[in-house]
C-alpha cells in the first residue's frame, strides 16, 4: 500500500526520479522540525557523515547539503570550484551533459565540450588526447550514469587519466549515486554531485556536493551565487551545526530515514544487486514482447533502460503511458531526438516482481491498443 | 497529536519558520508524485493560481515557482529582473535587508543601502528623497515585514513614492504573505517573494516570485544562474505544464494542501485575524510577567515577536530554551547584536490558546530558573 490518504494504491514510479519511497521514508515527514533545533542538527549531521561514507571520502572530502533540486548542486559545484579563471572540458553524451555545458556558458567559465554520440560512452583515450590539446583546461566535467539513455561512462579510467595530467575533476553521479561503486580513494575528483530523490530512494528536494577538503577551502568568493555558494554554506554549518537559510526539514528527515532503511538492506552493494536484477528482469520481459533497449547490455546501467518504441503506427507514448498509469506503472517518455522512444525507470523502492508486474501491464495495454509490429 | 510516529507529541514551533503546520498538511506528503504526470502539473497550476489570487495579481503577474529556501527566490528575482546595468536601492533595518545587499554585491549588481535603526521604519519620505538624488537607481528592494525583530515598513506609501519616481519595487514578503494584506493593484511591484512554509503554513522547500508580466517578458539573459533564472523557469512551465528541474514533490503537495485549508479557514482575513490574536495574547500574558517586547506595538507585525531578555543573571537563552522545549514549546534566539533578546513566532497552525500554553510554560520556566530580575 502507497499511501494512508487514498483507497488505490498510488502507481509505482519507474522513472529516473521523483520515484517511489517506502512508507518508512515518507512517514519521517511527519514531524514538523525546527531547523534551528539541536536534534535537527544532528540529523544534518548524522546525514553527511552517513553520505560521505557510502562514497569512502570521511577524510578527503566535505559533504555540503543544499536546498533545491540535483541542477542547483551542479551548477554550485561549477559556480564554486572552479575559479573564474578557470576552464572547463565537458564530456557530453545526453541531455545532461549538454545542461553541464549550459551553465558554464551561463556563469561565464570558459568551457569547451566533447561529444560522443548518446549510445557511445566517452573513452578515456579521448580525455587523454583532450587534455593533451589544450592546458588551458582545468577542470573537466563528467555525467556518471547519462539518464537521458542509461549510458555508463568508464569513470574509474577517465579519472586516472585526468589526476595523471593533474586536471581535476567534477562528476554529476546524480542518478547513479548510491547504487554505483565509487571509491573517493581510488577515484580522484574534486567534486561529486548527487541529490535526495534518486538511488538513496528520498523525497526530492535537496542536492549534496562531495568536495575535496582543499579545493573547498581554496573555494571562498568564487561563486557567482550568493544561495548556491558552497564555500560559504560549509563554512557556516561547520561553524554552527546549521543550514545557513531554511533547510527543507521534512525532506532532510526523510532522506536520513532512508538512510536508514540503505544501510538495514545492506548498503551499496545489496542496492545495487537489487536494481541489477530489477534491470535484468526488466530486460529480459520486455525481450519476450519484442521490445529492445536503445543501448547494448554492456553500456547499459542498471537505474533506467531506454527502449525502442513500437513501430506499430496504433502506438502513440501518449495514449501507451496513460494505460499503464491505470495499471499502476507510471513511465519515462524518451529524450531521444533522432529515434522514438520511452524509458523505464530501475531504480525507488521496488523489485523485481514489482518489474514483472509492470511489463505484465505493459503487455496487456500493446494488446488493447492493438499494437502488433513491434 | 503532531505526530503519528512519536508517542509525546512534538514541541509546538513558534519560530519564523519552519513551523508548524497541520496533520492534514503533512499527511498530503505520503504519497509520491511523478513528476511528468498530468496530475501533479495540475497540482502546480492550482497552486499558482491560487497564490496569484491571494495578491490579486492575476492580470497583472506571474507566479514563478522555485525550488529552494525563500533566499533563492530572493536571488532570482533580483538576478533576473534587475537588468545587468540596473542599480538597486536597498532599504535596510534588519538581517533580512542586509541579506539582500549581499545578493546584489555577490551579483555583480550596482546597488546603494539605505539602512536605519532595528526598530525604525524606513518611511516614504525617506525614499522619496533617495530617488530624486539618485537618478541611477533603476529598483528599490525592500523588506515587508524585517523578521530579525517583527518591524512592519510602510509598504504601501513606499511602493506608491516608488512608481511616482518611475522606478520598480522588488518585495521581499517572506514572513508576511499570505497574513498581511497585498493588492497588487493598488501596491505596484515588479516582483514579490514569498515561500512555502511561512504564514501559509506549508512544509519549507520552495520559493514563489509574483513577477509583473512584462517586466518578466524582458527578462530574458539577465540571469547569473541556470537554476535560478526566472525567466526560463517560467518559460519552461508555460509551455509544458512542468517544473524546469524536479520540483520537490511532496512540498508542493503539501503547499497545495495547506492552501485548500487557508481558503476553508477563510483566507488572508481569517488568517491575519488568528495571527493578530496570537500575537496580542502574546503580549498580554507576556507583559503579565513583566517581559518587555522590543518594538513598540504600532510598528510590530503580527508575525514574529522580539522580547528583551530577563536582566537576571541566572538567564541565559540556552538553558532557557531547552527548558521551554521540554514543556513542549520551541522559541527562536534573538538577532540584535546591540540588545539582548529573544524572538517568539506567532504564525503556524497555532492558535490563542496555544499561545497562552506557551508563556505559562514560560512563567514556569522562569521561576524554575530562579529568574527573578526582568
Ligand atoms: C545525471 C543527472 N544530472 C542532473 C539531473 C538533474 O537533477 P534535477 O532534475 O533534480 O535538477 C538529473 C535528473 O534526473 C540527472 O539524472
Ligand atoms: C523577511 C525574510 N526574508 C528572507 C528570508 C529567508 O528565507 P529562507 O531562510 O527560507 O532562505 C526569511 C526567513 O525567515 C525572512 O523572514
Amino acid at each position: 500500500m502507497n499511501s494512508i490518504t487514498t483507497v488505490q494504491p498510488d502507481p509505482i514510479l519507474l522513472t529516473p526520479g521523483p520515484l517511489t519511497t517506502s512508507l518508512r521514508t515518507r512517514q519521517a515527514m511527519m514531524v514538523d522540525w525546527g531547523s534551528w533545533d539541536d536534534k535537527f542538527n544532528e540529523l544534518t549531521a548524522s546525514l553527511c557523515y552517513q553520505l560521505l561514507d557510502i562514497v569512502n571520502g570521511t577524510n578527503s572530502h566535505r559533504c555540503v547539503p543544499l536546498q533545491g533540486s540535483g541542477t542547483f548542486a551542479v551548477e554550485a559545484a561549477i559556480g564554486t570550484l572552479v575559479p573564474r579563471n578557470g576552464k572547463v572540458l565537458v564530456l557530453i553524451n545526453g541531455a545532461y551533459g549538454k545542461r553541464l555545458a549550459k551553465i558554464c556558458e551561463v556563469l561565464g567559465r570558459s568551457y569547451s565540450t566533447f561529444e560522443t554520440a548518446e549510445d557511445e560512452p566517452t573513452t578515456a583515450a579521448d580525455v587523454d588526447r583532450l587534455l593533451a590539446a589544450d592546458p588551458a583546461i582545468t577542470h573537466v566535467a563528467l555525467i556518471h550514469c547519462e539518464t537521458s539513455t542509461g549510458i555508463l561512462n568508464p569513470l574509474e579510467e577517465i579519472a586516472k587519466v585526468i589526476a595523471g595530467h593533474g586536471k581535476r575533476l567534477i562528476i554529476d553521479a546524480m542518478s547513479s549515486f548510491g547504487a554505483l561503486p565509487i571509491d573517493a580513494q581510488t577515484v580522484p575528483f574534486d567534486a561529486l554531485i548527487a541529490a535526495s530523490g534518486k538511488c538513496l530512494e528520498g523525497v526530492p528536494g535537496m542536492g549534496f556536493v562531495f568536495a575535496r577538503n582543499e579545493s573547498l577551502a581554496a573555494a571562498a568568493g568564487n561563486s557567482h551565487s550568493l544561495a548556491m555558494d558552497l564555500h560559504d554554506q560549509y563554512t557556516y554549518m561547520a561553524k554552527t551545526g546549521q543550514w545557513r537559510f531554511t533547510p527543507p526539514t521534512h525532506v532532510v528527515a526523510a532522506l536520513h530515514e532512508a538512510l536508514l532503511q540503505y544501510n538495514l538492506e545492506g548498503g551499496l552493494p545489496a542496492r545495487l544487486k537489487r536494481y541489477a536484477k530489477n534491470c535484468q528482469t526488466l530486460l529480459d520481459e520486455m525481450a519476450k514482447l519484442g521490445l529492445r533497449s536503445f543501448l547494448p547490455e554492456s553500456i547499459q546501467a542498471p537505474i533506467i533502460v531506454t527502449f525502442h518504441a513500437p513501430r506499430d503506427p496504433r502506438y502513440q507514448f501518449r495514449g501507451f503511458y496513460e494505460r499503464v498509469k491505470a495499471k499502476g506503472f507510471i513511465l519515462y517518455p524518451g529524450k531521444l531526438t533522432q529515434v522514438e522512444t520511452f524509458r523505464v525507470g530501475c531504480i525507488g523502492h521496488v523489485n523485481d516482481s514489482g518489474m514483472r508486474a509492470a511489463v505484465a501491464a505493459i503487455a496487456e495495454v500493446l494488446e488493447e491498443m492493438e499494437v502488433v509490429e513491434i
